[in-house]
C-alpha cells in the first residue's frame, strides 16, 4: 500500500515552521509497511488544498493531510475537503458536548466562534481526539480517501497511533519497511562509496543511501515490505558485511555518538580520560559529558585556548615559540600534559586553525593537530577538515573522539593505572 | 513572483530526515518578496523527480529544487531534469580541475566517480558552491525554469545567497515579507506574554509569535508585504517596545548568539573571562570559542568534572565534604579558582546535577550552581531548570552565560586589570 500526504499550513511555505509533521507520519506508516510517495506542504488557501488533495488522490487514491482544522479564519481544510467529496457539514451535538465538558474541566470557557469543530462532512468517520479540540475525519468516496488530522504533532501523533494505523493495519500485507544505519567516519562520502562499489549490488533487495554529516557518513540500509523476520535478517548480513569492507571506519549504529563508544571502551578496560582542547574549546568534553555516567571514566580537561594556558599544561615555551601552537610537538606535549597533570591513564590533545582567519599557506585554515597519550606512548594525527568554523570545530571533536577509540581498542583489553 | 519548490531524497518520506530545506528556502525567497506556492518531496528515483518537477514547471514555470546532486548511487535529479529539457549531460574539464585543486589543498585523493559532479546539462548556468563538491545549476527552456540545489543545508543556503537570490532580485515587485527576532532568556514563555499582552495590540499590521527554545524566547514580529522602507521602521519600533517591556532579558536579535554579546562587552572593557564548569562539561568555552576573535577575551578553562579536578582549581577538599560538588560554597570557590588560576579578570562557574541520577530531595536533578568573579567580588545563582539531561545542560550553559552578561554589562565601561 502506498499513499500522499498534505501538510498544510502558510507558516510552512514562508519558512518560519518546518514541517517535521511530514517526517512524524512517514515513519509511524513505514512500520506499518506503508509507503509514502509524495509529500506536498500547501497554504492555508482552501483552492490550493483542494487542488494538491485532488491530484493526489488521483495518483494513489489515499491521502493523509495535516493542519488546517483549528477554530480560526485560516483553518480551512475540512470545508475544501467535503466540497472536493460534494458532501454538506452537518453539526454533531456530541461533539459539542464533549468539547464543552472538556473546557468546563479546564475551568474554560469555550468561545462560539469553535462550533464550527463540531462540523463533520456527511458521511466521515470521526477520529476521538483527546488531546486537542479537532477530531480527525476520515472520508470515504469515489475520488478514493482521506484522512484529515490536526496540525499540533502530539495530537498528531496520538491520532497516527490510536486511530489511523490500526485501521490501517488490515489493509496491509503483513510486510514491514525496516533501516538499519551503520555510522563511519574518517573516511570521505566517495571514498565510502568507492569501497562498497561492488558490494552495491549485493544488497539487493536492500537500498542504499549515503548521508554525509559533520560525524561522517552514515550508511542507511533499507528493507523493503518484507516479513519482518527476512528484513531482520537481511539487514544484519548486509551491516555486517559493510562493516568488514569499512573496517575500524564503523564506529556504531542508529543513533549512536562516538563519545558512547570511547567511554564504553575505556571503561571496560578500566581507563580514565582527560583532554586538553585548543581549537575545539570544549566541545569535546561537552560531547563525552552528554553521555550519562561518563564520569567513571572521564575527569574532565583543561580548555587550552591561549598560550599561557597551554604553558600550564607543562608544553614548554621553547616548543611553542618554534614550533607554534598548532604543531606536532604541541599537540603531543598537551596530550602528555593532560595525562599527567590530570592523573588520567588517557591523554587526549587537539589543537589546530578553526578559522575564518588565522590561516597561512604552510598552515591553512582547517588544520588541525590531534595527540593520544597513553602507557605506551603518543601518537600524533594532523589533517586539514573543510568547512566553516563551526564544521572544522566539529569534525575535528569527532576524528579526536575516533583517534582515541581506535587507540583504546588497539590497546587490548588489560586494565592498567596511570603512572 | 512565485514559484515551487522540490526536495528530493527518500529519507524525507521515510520521516528518517525532516525538510528544513524548504523552511529555509521558503524564508530566503520571503525576504526578497517571492512566494512559494507550493513545496513538494519526492523520493530518490529519477521518474518521480521528473514527474514533480514538471507538475510544478506546469503550474508556475520556475522550480528551486534541492538534494540529488551528490556523487553516488542514489543522486539522479540532474539526469532527471537534463532528461525533462531534452538536454545532454557534457563533461566540463574546468569543473573537474576546480574539484581536484579543492581536494588536493585537503591533501586528499578525488575518487574517479565523482567526475560525474563536473557534468552539466548542455546551455545549464553553472552556480559555483566553494562549500561543497556539487555546484549549482539553472537550466532555462521552453517549460520554465528549474535551479538545482544540493541537499546540505549549508551549501545550499549559500548558493541562495550568492548565486540565486541576487539573480531573483529582478524578478519580484517592491514588497517584501520581512521579519524580526528579539530574543530573550531567563524568562518563562508565559511570563514573556503576560508582560506583552496589552502591547501586542499596538503591534498591528505586525503579527507576533512566540518560539520556546533551549535559548530562551525567541520573539518574531513579520511585516506581510508592504514596502521595504515601511517594514523596517515598524519592525524597529516594534522591537523597541518590546525591549523596553522585557528590560535585560533581552539580549539580541536574529540569529545572535549570547555567547557573541558576552566576549563584545567583555571586550569592550578590556575584561579577560575563564569558565570552571562540571556539568555542562565544556559546553560554555565551546559556545564562546565558536566565535571568531573570542581568544582576544576567553583565555579557557577547566573541564571540572570530577572533584579532583575541583580541587586543583582550589577548592578545598572539606567545603566538598561538608557542602558537596553542586553547592554554593563549591561554585564561589570554583568562579574564584578560575580567575586567579588562569589570570583573568572576570571567572565563570558552573557545578549542577545533571541527571538522569544522582537527584535527592534536597539537590535534584536539574539543580545548579552558577558563580561570576570579578574583581568587586564574587556573586552565585540557583536555579533549577526541566527538561533531559541535554536540555537541563544547554539551559545551565545559557543562563550562565545570562549571568556574566549582566554582571559584566553592570559593572560599567572602564577597563581594568586582573591582580
Amino acid at each position: 500500500m502506498e499513499l500522499e500526504l498534505v501538510t498544510i499550513g502558510t507558516e510552512l511555505l514562508l519558512g518560519f515552521t518546518v514541517d517535521s509533521n511530514s517526517a512524524l507520519v512517514g515513519q509511524l506508516l513505514a512500520g506499518s509497511g506503508i509507503r509514502v510517495a509524495r509529500s506536498t506542504s500547501v497554504g492555508d488557501d482552501p483552492a490550493q488544498v483542494t487542488q494538491a488533495v485532488a491530484e493526489a488522490l488521483a495518483r494513489t487514491r489515499f491521502v493523509i493531510t495535516s493542519g488546517g482544522l483549528g477554530p480560526t479564519s485560516d483553518d480551512l481544510t475540512k470545508q475544501a475537503v467535503a466540497q472536493l467529496f460534494q458532501l454538506p457539514l452537518e453539526f454533531h451535538q456530541d461533539i459539542w458536548d464533549q468539547l464543552l465538558a472538556r473546557f468546563a474541566r479546564m475551568g474554560r470557557k469555550l468561545a462560539e466562534k469553535n462550533r464550527c469543530q463540531a462540523e463533520v462532512p456527511r458521511g466521515a468517520t470521526v477520529l476521538p481526539n483527546p488531546r486537542g479540540t479537532a477530531p480527525g475525519l476520515w472520508i470515504a468516496g469515489d475520488l478514493g480517501e482521506v484522512v484529515m488530522l490536526p496540525g499540533p504533532p502530539r495530537e498528531l501523533r496520538g491520532l497516527m497511533l490510536d486511530e489511523v494505523l490500526p485501521r490501517l493495519a488490515d489493509r496491509g500485507d503483513s510486510s514491514v519497511i525496516r533501516s538499519r544505519v551503520v555510522r563511519t567516519t574518517g573516511i570521505a562520502e566517495s571514498a565510502v562509496a568507492e569501497r562498497l562499489e561492488t558490494a552495491e549490488r549485493d544488497l539487493a533487495p536492500l537500498t542504499l543511501a549515503y548521508l554525509a554529516g559533520l560525524d561522517g557518513v552514515d550508511l542507511r540500509l533499507t528493507a523493503w515490505r518484507m516479513p519482518s523476520a527476512d528484513a531482520v535478517r537481511l539487514l544484519e548480513v548486509a551491516a555486517e558485511h559493510i562493516r568488514s569492507l569499512l573496517g575500524s571506519h564503523v564506529y556504531g549504529s542508529e543513533e549512536e555518538d562516538l563519545a558512547e563508544h570511547v567511554l564504553h571502551e575505556c571503561r571496560g578496560r578500566g581507563l580514565s580520560l582527560a583532554v586538553a582542547e585548543s581549537c575545539t574549546g570544549g566541545a569535546i568534553g561537552a560531547r563525552l559529558t552528554a553521555v550519562p555516567g561518563s564520569s567513571s571514566v572521564f575527569a574532565g580537561g583543561l580548555i587550552a585556548y591561549a598560550d599561557r594556558l597551554k604553558q600550564g599544561l607543562g608544553v614548554p615555551a621553547r616548543i611553542l615559540e618554534d614550533h607554534g601552537a598548532v604543531s606536532e610537538e604541541t599537540v603531543v606535549a598537551m596530550a602528555q600534559g593532560a595525562r599527567s597533570r590530570f592523573a588520567v591513564n588517557v591523554g587526549l590533545a587537539v589543537t589546530g586553525i578553526a578559522g575564518p582567519g588565522g590561516g597561512s599557506s604552510d598552515k591553512p585554515v582547517g588544520l588541525v593537530w590531534f595527540g593520544v597519550a597513553d602507557d605506551h606512548g603518543v601518537e600524533s594525527h594532523r589533517w586539514v577538515f573543510p568547512g566553516s568554523r563551526q564544521e572544522i570545530r566539529a569534525r575535528a571533536a569527532q576524528f579526536a573522539l575516533w583517534k582515541v577509540w581506535q587507540r583504546v581498542r588497539s590497546a587490548g583489553p588489560v586494565s592498567r593505572q596511570a603512572d
